[in-house]
């Protein structure tokens, strides 16, 4: 492992994207937006995402320059036609509208579709926090998981967000709706390693601890059918309610040349609305704090709040760095050669 | 088990609540939600709930005659004190505030403090849904849960709820945030039998699974960190936004003469701001029936939509009466003779 500086990759990340055809603010609310994921840990949300979109691209499953429309718009909700831009650019304007709208009406409820891999989640509503209102971000994605019962992919393993101002740090909840990630089953797959009874079935429906079938099957929600309601409302609240696709019908990340056509919803809230900001978040600072001195369970060292682990990773990611395995660098400096850009 | 006609239980309840102190509309209301969910098969929050209801009028922990204030009201957002009435007062009123404002502005936003207990939450966004829009509902609770990797319970079972107009129904999902409702263990700890593994912890923080020591520890939540996240959220978006109380300063429903001070926040979102009403509704069948009709898993026969058999029983009750245990039935009868109105 090496450890880079976030700065360097941000650079670099930026580099490539304008190489892309971004222009430099895009560019730049792309790679933070990767740069984020990779300090706070989520390195499947990282920059190695720069290989799949910049095939994207090239392919036209990503469309540059960036075209976002708005096809409707109210004092406090809109909708966006994202014209199958990178995800990102589209959900932070979609965050930015929101925070706008609740900044006159309490409340903003943006929709987009015909857009593309977003990234995190947990990136916008971070982004709604800061501006002091709380935040929520939904969005579809290309199916993986069946319905309770069921053995065909017809939901996505759509992540949601809640993120809250607070002190001395913003409360964040960012999820899928599967036990296990894909990425983890890949890994697995790689390492020729079973994966643990309960996180997938085979492609007959059956339940499997082989990485290869899992793949090639489904992935179990959490909480069986809790989960499964889950993932499919918030399908439902992004695919159906923007007019999009439905899970069933997004396309895959590595269909180069489709845009994925997901859909998402930004929604913020302004907490004024309903008591003082700073009372607001001193009692934010007081629930953590009852939280973190609580007493423990049997096997546990430590309670952590929603997104706690991953700040604490950001904190150590500033201090050291990013570790980036050799494979990850060599992969970044072929595309860096492919682009013609500086390398790492 | 008698079966008894819905109307003859709705007349009933209509009668208790009136002799509490009710006008002949809030007895109406309450005690449709009550036969609602009884006719769903949820009778936990049925019918049965009028003799704590009865208790805790009389020792002052629900207040009559029903005071609900609004503290805070802009166009799309308010927030009203429900002055320890029926929480079922104080939500729907919050739920008919927020279709209102939709109406006017594409969403609306209407939060609760110093509530009691409300019921089922799905009764809120099923009404939201009936007017044509999403209905989102969530409330917080007495302190049952602890977080992850702890032993003390300073967290709600809060329950939560989306509701989604569609064709030939709604689709509804309505839910509380452990694994196993603490009704389960109670009914366990009355038949003197074990309950499952991972539903709970003892109050040191050890996994067990006799049900008494279970109710003096803590459930567990679904999906493990996950369902502490939700759960924790929800009491942020109720207890913290509202500047009512947090989950662990609530009281329990039996402490009678104590109001509960739960808090809610309802939100009802118009569909027309993001796409036409018949595009979407022909939309959701579509789904439905391609979940429906889907293949099926291993060791499973039918695949649900969430809150579809809460329907079907609905409909079963319609057609053969609620079930009632001759035991529910003496209560009932105990409480008509207690207040002296006439029997069921």
């Amino acid at each position: 492992m090496s450890f880079v500086q976030p700065v360097l990759l941000h650079n670099f990340a930026t580099r490539v994207l304008e190489k892309l055809g971004l222009t430099s603010t895009e560019a730049e609310l792309v790679a933070e937006t990767l740069i984020e994921a990779d300090m706070q840990g989520v390195s499947t949300h990282g920059i190695i995402r720069l290989v799949t979109y910049a095939r994207r691209v090239a392919a036209g499953g990503i469309k540059v320059p960036t075209k976002i429309t708005v096809v409707r718009e109210g004092p406090c909700t809109a909708l966006l036609d994202a014209g199958a831009a990178f995800g990102q650019l589209a959900a932070f304007r979609a965050a930015q509208m929101a925070v706008a709208k609740a900044a006159q009406c309490g409340v903003g409820v943006v929709g987009v579709r015909n857009s593309n891999h977003f990234g995190r989640a947990g990136y916008y509503t971070e982004y709604i926090a800061r501006q002091e209102m709380i935040g929520i971000c939904l969005s579809n994605a290309s199916p993986r998981l069946a319905p309770w019962g069921g053995r065909k992919p017809l939901l996505g393993n759509n992540p949601w967000s809640i993120g809250v101002p607070g002190e001395p740090d913003i409360l964040f909840l960012d999820m899928a709706n599967s036990i296990a990630a894909a990425g983890k089953i890949r890994e697995a797959a790689k390492l020729g390693k079973p994966i643990p009874p309960g996180w997938a079935l085979d492609r007959n429906g059956r339940p499997t601890t082989d990485p290869v079938q899992a793949l090639e099957g489904i992935l179990l929600p959490f909480g069986e059918y809790k989960g499964y309601g889950i993932t499919l409302m918030v399908g439902v609240l992004t695919g159906l309610l923007t007019g999009g696709k439905w899970d069933a019908e997004i396309k895959p990340v590595d269909a180069l040349d489709s845009p994925q056509e997901e859909s998402h919803l930004v929604m913020a809230l302004r907490i004024t609305d309903f008591t003082p900001l700073e009372e607001f978040k001193k009692r934010i600072s007081s629930i953590v704090s009852q939280i973190k001195s609580s007493p423990r369970a049997d096997g546990f060292s430590e309670i952590f709040l929603p997104g706690e682990i991953e700040r604490r990773r950001r904190v150590e990611s500033e201090k050291k760095g990013i570790a980036l395995s050799p494979s990850t660098i060599a992969v970044l400096q072929n595309l860096a050669l492919e682009l013609n850009v500086s390398p790492l």
